[in-house]
């Protein structure tokens, strides 16, 4: 038989990506449809299948040719046994996601976290290349993370790992409340969320700068705003980073990583950004276990998702 | 052949400790001989080995029967290769440790570190048997940590895993500096040096509490003030429980753990202290993640580490 080729699957709210990869990650195909979660589970998951069949269909490969299937998704999962458990942004609950597309597809398949998945991505074909204990920060609407183990995706007892987001870092007199419900998650400060929150509280507390000008406040404005010498601007950004670089010191002593990767929106501020959360880790982190440690950006941006997903049928 | 055993070896700075255990992990002979770390790095190897064979001679076994050596020593080490880089308590450094041992022995022969090994111990046969997915803390002169991930010792990219006495997790302006270098390490406040400190520092102070008159203040002395009612004492002990529980919830959302297991001197304070550290863990934590947790006292005391170094050999 010919090159055995992968599918990856990323199921977002409004679109389904699903893309080829060869057995080195490389991503040769990709192809996109509407997700139509408001059209209820049956809907969902026809469109997830006939996407996976149509993409190899409009490829020079053979269906044969496929080694597996794989598909990352935001929620409670069972990972295991490829179930569901309740998926907020899409409407599933208590989906057979692994049986309905094995039966349909007649392929392997894996499921996992979108989080967990874009890490894998990055490891086996992106800014982890290589890097078998790599730890991945995404800051996006929230701060989601991912742990590589041995170059495989590292779950814990019941799935939950690498929830960086709801570290508790901020201590409890300056700790906001988080939508998981605790005070003082990573998330409240380090996700774009968290930047536009603070950039609005400043402008409303009548701060001077350059961002009460601006209509729509975006972690980008922020950002901009920083680069360009706004002290305010800055102050935030380097909160941001403050409590990045030291969420990732207590990371670094418990996992002793090889490689930090950092990436979702708030990651394309650039060196900006990154300078000032290496300086942080740096201080925070034991010298024999820092000098070891790189922290990079993310390489393969969005389509981090189906590549991950793909790889999950050889790495897992 | 009849049934296999295996020799551990826990490598202290006064006392080397040799056991054997068979393939359930249960300790069934101990011997104990000098270090003599002040007569040189020959002497102590000798010792080492001399120490393991005597052990199989004086007891029922036959040399045959061993099914490997595994050794645990504090201390830089490269794992792998069983190098002792340097280790200050003994006087070690550049030493080939497992070459030496496996030439002289004719076995297998595995070393770890210490905090590593212990934890391994635990999990093989004490308050974590059967459970996967482990973090062990022990609270002595300092605060050593080590990692089980699917029954295994997790070493991270550089074998420095588990270091969870140098998370640093004491707010900037509270922070002392720990002998590591860094600022307000949770060694600092959580070991029985961090309780004496903060006990003496409250002493010096004035403070009116039952520990003034205490001429040797010891961390045992400080918790059964506590207990007893000495408003000073118990804020010294919820400080380190409190700290103990805030560093567990950052782990339990790296790692998802299943158990988290308190050995050493300071965990003998035993259901007090523990109820404490539950209580700050859970404030800490998501609830889906808490909820699955548990809390709980080492059971092996001071055989945690043979237990554990005998269990190199089948489980790493």
């Amino acid at each position: 038989m010919s090159e055995q080729i992968y599918v990856g699957v990323d199921i977002g709210g409004t679109a389904i990506k699903v893309g080829i990869c060869n057995q080195s990650g490389d991503l040769l195909h990709t192809y996109e449809g509407p997700t139509e979660s408001d059209k209820g589970t049956d809907v969902i998951l026809h469109n997830i299948a006939t996407y996976a069949k149509r993409i190899v269909e409009q490829s020079p490969y053979e269906w044969e040719q496929v080694g597996g299937v794989g598909v990352g998704i935001a929620g409670f999962l069972d990972i295991p046994n490829g179930f569901v458990k309740f998926s907020p942004n899409l409407g599933l609950r208590d989906v057979r996601l692994k049986d309905y597309l094995e039966e349909h597809l007649n392929k392997t398949v894996r499921i996992n976290n979108d989080a967990n998945v874009a890490a894998l991505g990055e490891v086996w074909a992106g800014a982890g290349k290589g890097v078998d204990h790599c730890v991945c920060y995404t800051l996006g609407t929230g701060v989601g993370g991912g742990i590589i183990v041995n170059g495989k995706i590292y779950e814990g007892f019941n799935g939950m790992a690498g929830e960086l987001g709801h570290m508790q870092i901020v201590p409890d007199l300056e700790a906001i409340q988080c939508g998981c419900g605790k005070m003082g998650c990573l998330e409240t400060v380090s996700s774009a969320t968290g930047i536009i929150r603070m950039a609005k509280d400043a402008v409303e507390r009548g701060d001077r700068t350059s961002l009460s000008l601006v209509e729509h406040i975006m972690a980008k404005e922020v950002i901009d705003a920083a680069k360009a010498g706004d002290e305010v601007a800055s102050r935030i950004v380097n909160r941001a980073a403050y409590y990045l670089g030291k969420s990732m010191a207590s990371v670094a002593v418990v996992l002793n990583p090889q490689r930090f990767i950092v990436g979702g929106g708030v990651s394309k501020a650039g060196e900006f950004l990154f300078e000032q959360i290496r300086q942080e880790f740096r201080k925070y982190t034991p010298d024999a276990i820092a000098e070891n440690v790189e922290i990079v950006a993310a390489t393969l941006g969005n389509d981090a998702g189906v590549v991950g997903a793909a790889g999950l049928i050889l790495r897992s």
